[in-house]
């Protein structure tokens, strides 16, 4: 299976690949970037299908907390090395940490050098391999560094899954689920009736997801406007995170929650019915996501929002399901109501 | 005067206004980066002109060895601490490092907020103003982290420069020679009939430069072609930048030196007469320019050409004139030739 990616700049535009890597042939030198762990596992086989004039190979610690200015420099520095002129590619393999601050290196060396992505989770799968974000956490947020920058391809290979760790799997079903929720009633359905202990309901999740977001990238590029309701979910997720420092829950564990939460917020503006939210609270449930966080102080939770990057100036903009399928936005949500819904969560 | 500054993506294109600034209006916050000594002359006349809703003023360290990580690391750190969004704009007051970094920091803060540049030094103005470049230095070489990223707007007011030490009005003078030798042999006469003491002939010669680089990065946004021409000079002075490590020479200083040295080279492949080589390093001298430095180890200094990041695997790319007034490419030329270049210099 294949995913075209079209992009307004048609010379950004690229292919998306899953379960469909048989060979890498590259000119010129290349830098792989992976992590101990997925390097240990999956290193040996991407070497195998890889043809290319000078290879190096650079492992970065495995974590969140890795994400950072400082294991950036340590990249760019063993690029420079290594010699890597602008006709160089760089390959990230691993998870969203490793794609995303690759893809920033990539985009930054010598002002952007070539960047191909492997992701080898499933939240890289279906969230980090369309889109074109890449960036680092710094001590101010999430993400809150970094550039737009589109891979010359990207390959999501099923397989690489059979290692993941269950919870990291859960992680990633989270985020293939926001998707459902917000553009898809057929596919949520998906979730509520497969368990995807199979490889084909996997590569059938992961190219449904790819399909949703190159929809949405290809509106939106550099998310001014639709791009937004990706972050359905996220903007709670955000605020978890960032109390417990990125260490209790995974990304996809938070979204989990957050998504929850929004839907307890849509469920009082009368945008989803009591039975939807509990029917998509379960299906969070069935994949082991976790659902609840106890929020210790709801006003400094509320002023977080305003730290968020996706906010502009004063207001908040919630992206909430409206129905399971469709989304919208609200940005006018009183005080009173978003504070209620937090008392729910204490 | 202004020149509209086309690129094939149309949200891109920007105008640079010369002697035209009388008023900026913006939305949102902005914060000014400027360093200490052109915020003491023109801080104060910025502000009078500028209207905004929220504003921090940011002062970085005045040189060039303060255009690193570390201070784009302070930029952005102020920048969070000041709450900028993704609708705030970031103006650069000052020369090309205040440029180069700030349109770096804009491009990575939260993956991109708008960018404007008040160019205050010759240089910038005739060079940094157009094309889109910004970056950082690093310990193996300059320029070599950053992003391509196009301001909203430019300003060149040549009343900036009546507080520029002569010094770096001449560096600024040299890259102008350098675009005129390239490109128009009857605008480089205007250098040998003029002594560019009236602030009529100073706006003429930016606005000449604008249109040469305008129409040059419209061809060639990303450098992958005819845009290179750009760097004539630039191959030999990138590396007396290196050894003198930055110190010695201002950069159009060195690029004087490397003019005269890529000149020495089309003498020798019959490109240029002798008498042309004369008269534009008689050109360069009369506006107080170095043509001039002592090669200590020609190895060294050939080798040194390799680690420039617009050489590709082992070739070495010579921009050379073809004659006064046009250029050409040379990326064959036997070693043995170069070196001869360079025993002229020891």
């Amino acid at each position: 299976m294949k995913t075209q990616i079209n992009l307004k700049e048609k010379n950004k535009s690229y292919t998306v690949y899953i379960d469909e890597l048989d060979k890498i042939t590259l000119k010129g030198s290349v830098a792989i970037v992976t992590n101990q762990t997925v390097g240990g596992l999956w290193l040996k086989e991407i070497l195998g299908l890889l043809e290319c004039d000078k290879l190096s190979i650079i492992s970065i610690p495995d974590g969140e907390e890795y994400k950072n200015f400082e294991t950036l420099n340590q990249i760019l520095e063993q690029l420079f090395i290594a010699k890597l002129d602008r006709s160089s590619t760089l390959i990230a393999l691993g998870g969203g940490v490793v794609s995303d601050i690759t893809g920033f290196a990539a985009s930054i060396y010598e002002r952007g050098i070539k960047f191909i992505n492997i992701p080898t989770t499933l939240l890289a799968q279906v969230d980090a391999s369309v889109g074109g974000k890449t960036g680092i956490n710094n001590k101010f947020g999430k993400n809150l560094v970094g550039a737009f920058y589109q891979p010359e391809a990207v390959y999501c290979q099923s397989k690489f899954l059979s290692t993941l760790p269950k919870r990291e799997f859960s992680a990633g079903v989270a985020e293939a689920i926001k998707m459902a929720i917000t553009f898809d009633k057929e596919f949520f359905n998906f979730f509520v009736q497969n368990d995807l202990k199979s490889s084909e309901e996997i590569a059938k999740v992961i190219s449904k997801c790819v399909q949703i977001k190159a929809d949405v990238v290809s509106k939106d590029e550099k998310e001014r406007g639709i791009r937004a309701v990706l972050n359905y979910g996220h903007t709670f997720a955000h605020v978890i995170e960032n109390e417990t420092k990125y260490t209790k829950f995974l990304h996809g564990e938070a979204v989990a929650i957050g998504i929850n939460m929004a839907n307890h917020l849509a469920l009082k503006l009368n945008l989803l019915s009591l039975d939807e939210l509990n029917l998509i609270k379960q299906t969070l449930v069935k994949f082991s996501l976790p659902t609840h966080y106890k929020i210790k102080d709801c006003e400094h939770f509320y002023n977080a929002f305003f730290l968020d990057k996706k906010s502009e100036q004063s207001k908040i903009k919630f992206i909430l399901p409206d129905g399971i399928g469709k989304f919208c936005v609200k940005d006018d949500v009183d005080k009173d109501i978003v504070m209620s819904v937090l008392e729910e969560f204490r």
